[in-house]
């Protein structure tokens, strides 16, 4: 079998660790880099002269239109991503990408346009870094009917907040420490106020629960807010803060309820225990009970574990079908309720939640 | 696309719970159940007059000659299981088992047999339940490389184990009790002495470190001889004693160290936190660190859910390629090496691996 040639767009974080994996001594087999789509390919390949037989490129068309059978997208944002995405399905390549907002937003038109092409669209990298948790709803747990999703999706207010309860530190002294740490962007609002977790939380919606929700429609408070006093009430009762997204669903009634927010959460679960950029998330299922999965959720090569995983996955089998997600909206998403502030969520969560955030007792 | 038609062998706990998925008002769409063998189906079918369009036979022939697309094994053991899946994939089927002990053994040969023939063996529920960990090792880590698997892999020990921590009882007591709710055979040996976490380590170590082991070459210490003492001491130490399956890869020195034993693992860890059936397991990559994966080790629903996934994975893709596993042996297997008894195994598994079985701290 020919070995996969594969496009990079973007040479960020994810994408140059990325090329990192496809092009040391102890590569993976079957897949070859073709070409590097950057902005400034001029000047990073200057810095990367050891690349050989990999084409560096200024202009997106020399990669969609180059003889790559896949590109992974790692650009990041809406556009110019979400077009280029399309433009390569288009050209008959398969597409890896680790871009939530792109699939939040037209994930269900990209892999319907994916399968007419015969070709795959695959997002792994999108949510979780490399948790596995696309294949897990997706696949692992196809043959459940699920019904909850609770998780930690978003790394840096994860490193922001474990790091204000590990050092009983303030909001703003934890945000620098991530950043230092290359964990948090220099403008940490996008992670902070739950827009990466909601984007996330609507992708697994879509693959849990067959549900077209888009990330505006879930409601969402900020965990910029957060003092060390909250940290510290939360201490006291045994708990911790962290940022959850859940989303749980009433296949009667059509309703789904679905939040991102800051809630204290036993000390000992699976979510008081991911602390730093890592992620876990507790799938629900009416016949499984609960799945936990954990793991690094951030990070260049975590996330290219999971494109990487991607890759080999359409290497293995290139005329695989992704199923087309075959969505329908909810007649109901309810947010909050009647629960007016983060504090008293705090409580109502913890008491409702810790029977089954915590081991089931013998 | 027409249904996917489905024959199961053996109509036990795990049989009679895929039949319940498959049959009832909310079953699953694309998959239709046409035949069940079972030894007893003359009298099994006359309690379940009720499912109409299903033919029960007591010879095997009959469902494997049949016009199913799919077989699926829920017999256990190794003959006449295996020959039969054998010959279930040289008559053009594809095969869904649950049998640890086939696939430990022949499970490379099987593999390879199915890709000849162009159709798929499918085994998630082989190890743990419905924790997704054949997926998460062989596909959504499959782009790491792996270093090392710890994991709880017997749902009836860790029920007897877990329960002597909760109630201070005695083993003999806690296996009654394993055996009331159904966790636990009338001989529990296979599962307390280990044999069936080797079974489902060796596969592990197939998909994680494409390596050759058969489960008689995994060291194994019983969990039979733990008492309550053991477990009290464990307690004061801040553990809890689990049965643990591991396996390390050194890929320089081609070494492999593998063993089943009981070991006192932190009680706040992923291992103490895994009660009654359940399971646990921390998969570590040489680039995405540690993954986490737990849930329903045991029980006939959560098996099924399994069973069903891999089903449903049929159906997407009847043409997929499962890869055929290409293994080697490793030049060196290692088991317990200069360590004693299990009380010495305990103490010197906690300090070392306690680290990384704690989340990191920030």
């Amino acid at each position: 079998m020919s070995p996969l040639r594969i496009a990079l767009l973007g040479y960020g974080t994810v994408g140059s660790s990325v090329v990192h994996r496809l092009t040391r001594a102890d590569a993976v087999r079957d897949l070859t880099l073709t070409r590097i789509f950057d902005r400034r390919a001029d000047v990073k390949r200057r810095a990367h002269a050891d690349l050989r037989g990999v084409a560096w490129t200024t202009r997106i068309e020399d990669a969609l239109c180059s003889d790559a059978d896949v590109i992974v997208e790692t650009i990041g944002g809406l556009e110019p991503a979400s077009g280029w995405i399309q433009d390569a399905l288009r050209a008959g390549k398969s597409v890896v990408t680790a871009n939530k907002q792109v699939i939040a937003r037209d994930g269900e038109c990209l892999l319907r346009l994916a399968a007419r092409q015969g070709r795959q669209l695959r997002f792994e990298a999108a949510i979780g870094g490399a948790m596995p948790i696309v294949r897990a709803v997706a696949d692992g747990l196809a043959g459940d009917r699920l019904t909850r999703i609770v998780a930690i999706l978003n790394g840096t207010t994860n490193a922001v907040l474990s790091r204000m309860d590990a050092t009983r530190c303030a909001i703003d002294d934890a945000i620098r420490d991530a950043q230092r740490r290359g964990y948090a962007e220099q403008d940490p609002c996008l992670d902070l106020d739950g827009d990466d977790a909601r984007a996330k939380l609507a992708i697994l919606c879509g693959l849990a629960f067959g549900l077209r929700v888009t990330p505006e429609e879930i409601a969402a408070r900020s965990a910029a807010s957060v003092t060390s006093a909250d940290v510290e009430a939360a201490r006291r009762d045994g708990a911790t803060i962290r940022q959850l997204a859940c989303a749980s669903h009433d296949a009667a009634d059509s309703t789904l309820t679905a939040w991102v927010a800051p809630v204290a959460v036993p000390r000992h679960s699976i979510f008081g225990r991911a602390t730093g950029p890592q992620n876990a998330a507790l799938i629900t299922g009416a016949h499984a009970g609960e799945i936990g999965v954990s793991g690094a959720g951030a990070g260049g090569d975590a996330t290219a574990v999971a494109v990487i995983s991607d890759l080999l996955a359409i290497a293995r089998d290139r005329a695989a079908i992704v199923p087309a997600l075959i969505l329908k909206p909810p007649k109901c998403i309810r947010g909050f309720g009647e629960i007016a502030d983060f504090r008293i969520q705090i409580s109502d969560c913890e008491s409702r939640m810790s029977d089954s955030f915590l081991a089931e007792a013998v």
